[in-house]
């Protein structure tokens, strides 16, 4: 391809994205215009992959971590052969497009990954550049590199500002990724302004320091110049970046100015832009040049997938073992099994959650397990499972270290790439450290598995900074993650199950201390269920979640001291119960006992929902205080005498208003 | 003070943190021992603190940002004569003692931060020293350093690792925040063991990469050369770290070993580190040689204090509307005015926050507010206010940069200084970066404002990763967190005016797009009130918030067209309107109107608490849609005729019952 004709193309992609924004009046044309030939030259030149078939495991991933550079994507997919056509283009940021505002898998074919949080694409490019290096280890024979790809990712000033960007590049300079690339469009403008005025790193010295390899280009229309970085890149067993020094809004009459970022060209910017830029034509429409130059490229990279279809026909020939297990760790076609669960001694639900991830280990042999360094206490590792290393890269354990943002995102990452199981752990109150990343494996529907241990006052001496509160209330609000609070080994166990047959992402929060086992957990599948009934209809429904339903059946006992029957429903998963029929939800809650009282060592916010209107809720009103559990347990009303006073004063109150 | 003395004063601090670890049987021994010399070089060399007056406003600041150490700090405090007695050392972790397992604020004095959840404590101490050098630019005169203090904090490998770390250290950096001084903690070991098993970062080389000055110290047990570092540090106008090399554990049979880190001595092991250290006599008992060198230490801080107490003085002779100026920045003791809110044309609340701000800055010159790359959308900037710089140190705008943890946490030291009020902004959706510092603002209960716009799917084309649905339900779940989403400018006002006489942390919920304007917000500091009544007893309530208050007016016409009576009902802050008297909430909310309908373009986690069991909840099941944001309402439910088909339904239903 002659340089007049790359020169062509990235104008196109320049045009087609200012067009598309100007056209939806909404968008970012910034760093379209800007960073155009940083991501043609990746396109163009280096990334593998096959528009026909989007999904094919072995492709090269791009990951757009600048999301709000979407336009470009789409451009780019377009030129390229993907499903997204001139009129798609013209339906940027409408509802139901194939274009909204910000990339998002399974919505457009090609998108790796959702993005648009700043920062999270990087995270997940290490996550994407981990699961090659495992799977690749695990199933590459000499001659047969059926595992063999590069990940990129096209990043801003922005990202590298966010925390999530430097712990995530530090992990994948210590992990010695060296098949990420980062491509870093450095135009030195932020929203309010110049990014000097509170960010001069020298990010060359930043990424020397987290033992990356950096590659300095000095003006991002030096296509050639890119392409030699990329080339010096993957010869280098580091992670790489490469710093590629644009103009925001080239070409455009506000480029260089932060005005350009974040507001469409009106008609007559737009009109000047393309014919500084070359472009003529009606909108939407692609040179016949640029068509043909991308349509090469296109064929180039779909007889490569041939190939490697082929190379992988002769591995399933020569290793059909192997073969079939690379088959089943992408079909994720493997069977959960938690082993027997029935158990009767008191025990931590997260000294539970690790003899069922270690059960569950062994029949899923595509389960990786990672911790933010606290794995001792969370109990997430795979034991003999082995630790992934630059030495050892088939270790199913991940050291995430101190860095609970990006072990959220890397996980995403991994979970994006297919072929692997995740599931990451740290303290519930840290949760709150990777929420964002959370969000994103909800948004994405990535079926991470994140166990959160040292779930309430539970926690006792480390006091309120390590005492959640509002977590579960937060999560349990977000869409299309589940949350499961078990009360014993057998909920823990179901939660587990319930997590590898998802397709969402699970939340499994763990008690550090012990409690007692019920070995009814079978039913937790339904969200909630009777655990601990009376013998005749019940006056009083006392509904908890972990600890407290050992603390509800000993309510109940003083209840019975008292004439009240008190039916027992440990509810583990909230949002899954009001899923259940009516019928179920029916015959565990009647609709005419309603006297209700619920209780968890947490935030009340949600619960009133069962309590109706006869009922109380139970819970934590204020942080937590540092000093024995027990002790904390008993000073804010966890007790079962004082359970059984607030229903009697609810059966009391109810009888008289009859 | 003599180095024998210097070495039995170190583990005199050793024994008496070991010893209340142990004797609580809970607690993080390793870095007490290894860091030692460290927090005891500042303390007895360097640190200005008056314990008689552990508030005094220009004592050197000290955070422990491996909050873990917090026994260190204790016996520190006992040593230097702060109100930590022998008794309190050995109720360490207890229920109720001063000496909590973290360090907490307020509950023993000469904490000057809460800090456990790793990294936040740098942040805080980034804070302090903005502060520090905003007041000292405001107030200074020649021969008059009445502010000029600075902030040191310790931290272990652990901060480092942790994004918000590189997000504060790279705005210090940028900042040229020279009185602040870092000691690095370097034991290089972390729960999981060795750090290097997933972060070898070049630390020096990092903090250079962010024009930090760079010291750095073999053995932490050469307290000559931490010495000479924090002189050369002091001496340098860049931000300092000093990295010290030490030995976890040290003194202990377990130096060295991961093991040594959160778990307590056994007696015996106990008694051979005390042999080791050459610590003998009872438990919490400190040897004469050693009471007496500190009690020096503290005879010349507290003749520093009085002079400074006399410069004050002349300083208030040769300036005294400046020192009464000064008195009322410290004292808080300025009336907040918002001005005139009546307004009547449709306005974002974001750009109602923005008049508000503007006017309350008018009032409160104390008052700073900064961004995190947003403020031309957030409209949180002072204007004319100045932007804080190297170059300028009294401007009252601070560009945080794309950290929103970071800059959360930076407004908690900023806070926690004294002297100043903090307000910052951002998107709505990304408060979830930095959930981390808004809970500590709660624990801390410090009243930073957060100003949180684009609040729900009316931020439109951006998409679902840009509109919040769970974040509401989080933040109300937080106690101490006052969470306000106003309706139009006259609530936004009321919001500003509840922040700035609050003496904890509220988040301001803003639009993105036009709202109605209703001017009665001077009922918002119930939490609730009756915005918009029927003329007879209603039928049923339409409780709101923000946007959809609107909604509900507009289905209240709607309703009326039907023969139903409603009541609008405007929510503002939930947990509020919890605290009013029965009789305020039932005048609102009368217990026999029991047909009640919520609407919020959000979770409806929490909103059963109103509706009880004969109402309904309107909200967000689903994360949000790219698209016109006009189109997102409707899409999702929010139109006046839905809203009136809910209400007609849930009447129905009840009068049938009845």
């Amino acid at each position: 391809m002659n340089k007049n004709t790359d020169r062509l193309c990235i104008n196109a992609l320049r045009a087609l994205s200012a067009e598309a924004i100007t056209t939806a009046n909404s968008g970012h044309p910034g760093i379209c215009l800007g960073a155009a030939p940083v991501a043609y030259t990746v396109f163009a030149r280096f990334l593998k992959f096959d528009p026909i078939f989007p999904d094919w495991e072995n492709r090269d991933r791009f990951v757009l971590s600048a999301g709000h550079g979407s336009a470009l994507l789409y451009s780019l997919l377009h030129l390229f052969g993907y499903d997204v056509t001139a009129q798609d283009l013209a339906e940027f940021r409408k509802l139901g497009s194939k274009t909204p505002g910000h990339p998002e898998r399974g919505v457009t074919s090609g998108v790796d990954a959702s993005t648009g949080p700043l920062g999270q694409g990087i995270a997940n490019a290490v996550g994407l550049a981990l699961a090659e290096s495992h799977l690749a280890a695990v199933f590459n024979k000499e001659g047969y590199p059926i595992v063999d790809h590069y990940t990129y990712a096209l990043c801003g000033d922005g990202c590298l500002e966010e925390g999530i960007s430097y712990e995530a590049c530090s992990f994948a300079g210590a992990h010695k990724l060296g098949k990420l690339i980062l491509l870093y469009d450095k135009n030195d403008i932020s929203i309010e302004g110049d990014t000097a005025v509170t960010f001069d790193e020298n990010v060359a010295g930043r990424f020397a320091a987290q033992g990356w390899h950096v590659e300095q280009v000095d003006d991002a229309n030096d296509i050639d110049a890119i392409g030699s970085a990329v080339l010096r890149a993957k010869a280098d067993d580091r992670p790489s970046i490469i710093i590629c020094k644009s103009v925001i809004g080239f070409g455009s009459p506000l480029a260089g100015s932060a005005k350009i970022h974040g507001s469409p060209l009106d008609a007559q910017q737009l009109a000047q832009t393309k014919t500084a830029l070359g472009i003529s034509g009606a909108p939407f429409e692609t040179p016949q040049t640029v068509k043909t130059a991308c349509a090469k490229v296109v064929e180039k990279n779909i007889a490569e997938h041939k190939r490697w279809n082929e190379l992988l026909k002769k591995y399933a020939q020569e290793f059909p073992e192997l073969a079939e297990t690379y088959r089943k760790y992408f079909a994720n076609d493997f069977d959960c099994q938690c082993g027997d669960t029935a158990f009767d001694k008191p025990e931590a639900t997260r000294i539970s959650g690790g003899t069922v991830i270690n059960e569950i280990a062994k029949s899923i042999p595509n389960l990786l397990s990672g911790s933010a360094d606290l794995s001792p206490s969370t109990k997430s590792d795979i034991i003999n499972g082995g630790w992934f290393s630059p030495a050892d890269r088939t270790g199913r354990n991940i050291h995430f270290g101190i860095r609970e943002h990006a072990m959220g995102a890397i996980c995403n990452g991994i979970a994006l790439h297919g072929g692997l199981r995740i599931a990451c752990s740290t303290f519930f109150t840290f949760s709150d450290y990777m929420k964002g990343a959370m969000r994103m494996s909800a948004i994405m529907r990535l079926p991470v598995i994140y166990i959160l241990t040292h779930d309430s006052i539970g926690v006792g001496e480390d006091g309120p900074t390590h005492q959640p509160i509002e977590q579960l209330a937060g999560l349990r609000a977000m869409p299309d993650l589940n949350v499961f609070r078990p009360c014993d080994r057998s909920e823990t166990a179901a939660a587990f199950a319930f997590a590898l047959n998802s397709a969402d992402p699970t939340a499994i929060v763990l008690s550090r201390q012990d409690l007692r086992q019920y070995n009814k957990g079978e039913q937790a599948e339904y969200g909630a269920y009777i655990i601990d009934d009376c013998d005749s209809k019940p006056d009083v429904l006392l509904i908890a979640t972990g600890s407290e339903v050992g603390l509800m059946s000993d309510a109940k006992t003083v209840l019975r001291g008292c004439g009240i029957n008190a039916r027992v429903i440990s509810m583990p998963c909230p949002e899954l119960f009001d899923r259940q029929s009516d019928g179920y939800r029916q015959l565990v809650m009647p609709n005419d006992v309603t006297t209700r009282i619920t209780a968890e060592a947490a935030s009340t916010l949600g619960w009133h929902r069962y309590t109706g209107n006869c009922g109380e809720t139970l819970g934590m009103t204020t942080f937590g205080l540092s000093g024995d559990a027990n002790e904390l347990f008993r000073k804010f009303g966890f007790t079962p005498e004082n359970v059984a006073e607030i229903a009697e004063r609810c059966v009391i109150r109810r009888s008289r208003s009859e």
